[in-house]
């Protein structure tokens, strides 16, 4: 019985037609990190569970891939859990793993774990494969790539227009327009919790506002009613985050309702501050709103925070995101330390520039140059050659095996290979090879030595 | 309580420092493979568990890291066999999916997947990580990163000497010496085993000669009895395994040794052909030699095998290999797929090449250019001017907060930042900047659209 050649679901293999272009993806935003100053890291797939554990969120923390215990650690099997049916217990006490599950908590531990030798404010970028046991749809995948770029140790609100500038140079490299960047700040939120009877649901608050695009307000509205919030509450809070406008007229407005907490108008103050700094581009990609309704789930966020949308021709949602966090590394023993960190969202990036035709058409790799296979002698003049148009980097192949010469040129046809090098019996009494180009069918007698001068086109 | 910031054992954290390095490798590998006419696949990272299991032996097995199924699907745990201490059957009740183990199972399966969209002879690289659950050491992991390039559905002959050209080829651009090249074959082992009564044992004699090195040839001598080996047989293969000179008189003392052996004789014959064409070349890294002793203790090979021994200052045993097989895609339902692969050993050859002190000089990723802040007007000077840098692709920052500008100039030191630039109250009235040199110490006002040339250095 032959094995069902299929990947996982939720994921897939990239062919060599996709990789060119998310190289070429990937090579632009490293080419801007790396211009900001970030410098790489890459860190381990696999985690100890207990560093990735709690960090998500419940929803995370069920997303969290494990790996199985191999060996006679196997054997502690908790039983017992698993008849209670508390699989969340029996699940710990057979994996001690688990995969990545995005590239903030690994940047965490990191820093928590290199802090001697870092020079702070660290900055780097890291580019790497996360995986997340979620349902695939369109555009989610189980397995996909986050590029993530973060600046660790510094307070200052610069490194928030400075992270909104990356956003715009990466989408400006790739030729994306009308991309829009959604800003808010935790603090705004909290300002407009305590403006409630509920002022400790901050956490329930942004759990369900995070929802909204998925179950609608009334979806929102139902959460929040299940968590305790009253009728009479929500309808303030629907009064505020439908505020619209410019950013000053918004954030004015903010003002005037959350006057009496201080935490709101921390928040107010800090965006009105990162919206005077910004005159100092002139943006080509983004455009930057205010979005009172954006909370992002991620429970580590504490100050600014962005999402962003792909254009609106392009259905596809958030392709990217991030936001400020003060005590990240708190859980790892080490206090103090604010970090801002953004977050592109590769593998949808990619299909938002497919979708539009936006990767350039001269990315493909393809052979250069094919020798034909005429029997040991050719194959011996070949050999040689061959090796020395490779060591300049000139991409070429010798047909594997002596068969019918057509079938050589149709091969050569098929991989679409621009030059064909003969050399039978004839070339070799002259000493001369015959190249043949492909797409105009020309064929000429030349020196073997004239062969690299002769395929540069 | 904090959370010890380590990773998993027999993994590790890449820093820039490392990074760079290894990407340089990367690259080179990358563009040996492109000019050889490979093209890039990735595949996924984790693949059904029936994709992988049996393809490794009993030991690869083991080795196999499982993913937890998650969620409901761990309801199914099999208690039975884990009462009756059938761990493999118990982890196969809760586990689908494995992380991959190497990269030839993965291609084989892409392969059979898509055998009707490749064209072939189909000539693949791919550079991933793999995960073992082996017992660490030096130079051995639990992640680490492999580098192959296979050439699937073709038999001939000079795929193997393309193969060991590519050798050459990659450790002479790392500028990587004296690299002895192993060479043997599946069916002349198969020809040894047949001298003996055990002739339907060749998977126990590869299994335990792929161990002489760890345990010495008593050690195998000791396994070979364990299973039905007699001592004359024994004496029969040591005769044999011991021959030593140039490949041509190896080979013709063999062809006497296994004359009776069909098989023998067709290994025996195919070197013959590869060493004949071998001197096509001129190798500049490697050294080729026949080594009996070698078996690779993968089952899928059939054919030519080899391994490579990096420079014998250097204590790091295989820093790569490969072989022919010709019946991988089979267990995927696709016969007659004969191929022939080789694998860099990527860690290791970066441990060699570091330890050598074989990477160039030059491959640091710095910030050019610091702008120190001071203050409000400053910095929006600042923001402007940096952000057109950036798109110039000069690696640029500004200092995030208005501090004591010798602090500002100390982390500059710290960073090794050649260049800083100072903007300051008479810079603005003067309309200027001030450039400083950090390593000569040397200042001078400038106007701002004279950076970027002051800075080409």
């Amino acid at each position: 019985m032959s094995i069902n050649p299929n990947t996982p679901k939720g994921t897939r293999d990239y062919s060599s037609e996709v990789l060119l272009k998310r190289n070429y993806l990937k090579k632009i935003l490293q080419k801007a990190f790396e211009s900001f100053a970030f410098e790489p890291l890459e860190t381990t797939s696999f985690e100890k569970l207990s560093t990735l554990t709690g960090k998500y969120g419940d929803e995370g923390d069920r997303l969290i891939f494990k790996i199985l215990n191999s060996g006679e650690k196997l054997k502690k099997a908790d039983l017992n859990s698993f008849k209670e049916n508390d699989l969340k217990k029996f699940s710990f006490s057979i994996s001690e793993k688990a995969l990545r599950y995005d590239l903030t908590v690994p940047l965490a531990r990191y820093v928590a774990g290199n802090q001697n030798d870092l020079i702070f404010p660290f900055r780097r970028y890291q580019m790497q494969n996360v995986w997340r046991a979620d349902r695939p749809q369109h555009g989610r995948f189980q397995e996909f790539c986050q590029c993530d770029a973060d600046i660790v140790g510094v307070k200052s609100l610069l490194q928030e227009i400075e992270m909104i500038s990356l956003f715009d140079h990466i989408f400006n490299d790739v030729n994306l327009k009308g991309v829009t960047v959604k800003i808010n700040h935790r603090k705004i939120i909290e300002g407009i919790v305590n403006l409630t009877e509920n002022k400790n649901k901050l956490v329930d608050y942004t759990v369900a506002i995070d929802k909204l695009e998925k179950v609608g307000i009334e979806g929102v509205e139902k959460e929040l009613i299940s968590k305790g919030f009253r009728e009479s509450d929500i309808d303030k809070i629907k009064n505020i985050i439908k505020l619209e406008g410019s950013p000053e007229i918004i954030l004015d407005e903010l003002e005037d309702a959350l006057k009496d907490s201080n935490k709101g108008l921390e928040g107010i103050n800090e965006l009105r501050y990162i919206f005077s700094k910004l005159n100092c581009f002139e943006f080509k990609s983004i455009n930057i709103k205010i979005d009172l309704t954006l909370a992002r789930g991620l429970n580590y966020y504490t100050g600014t925070i962005v999402e962003v949308m792909g254009p609106e021709n392009v259905k596809m949602g958030s392709i990217g995101g991030g936001g400020r966090y003060d005590d990240l590394t708190n859980s790892f023993g080490l206090k103090n330390m604010s970090g801002i960190g953004v977050s592109f969202g590769f593998d949808r990036l990619y299909l938002v520039l497919d979708e539009l035709d936006l990767f350039p058409i001269n990315i493909n790799l393809n052979t250069e140059v094919l020798f034909v296979n005429l029997g040991n002698e050719s194959v011996e003049i070949a050999l040689n050659k061959i090796n020395k148009l490779r060591l300049k980097g000139v991409i070429s192949e010798i047909y594997p095996s002596n068969i019918k010469l057509s079938k050589q040129l149709n091969y050569a046809n098929k991989k679409k290979i621009p030059f064909v090098v003969i050399i039978g019996d004839e070339e070799i009494k002259n000493k001369k090879i015959t190249l043949k180009n492909m797409s105009t069918g020309e064929q000429a007698q030349i020196l073997l030595s004239q062969l690299e001068k002769s395929i540069i086109y």
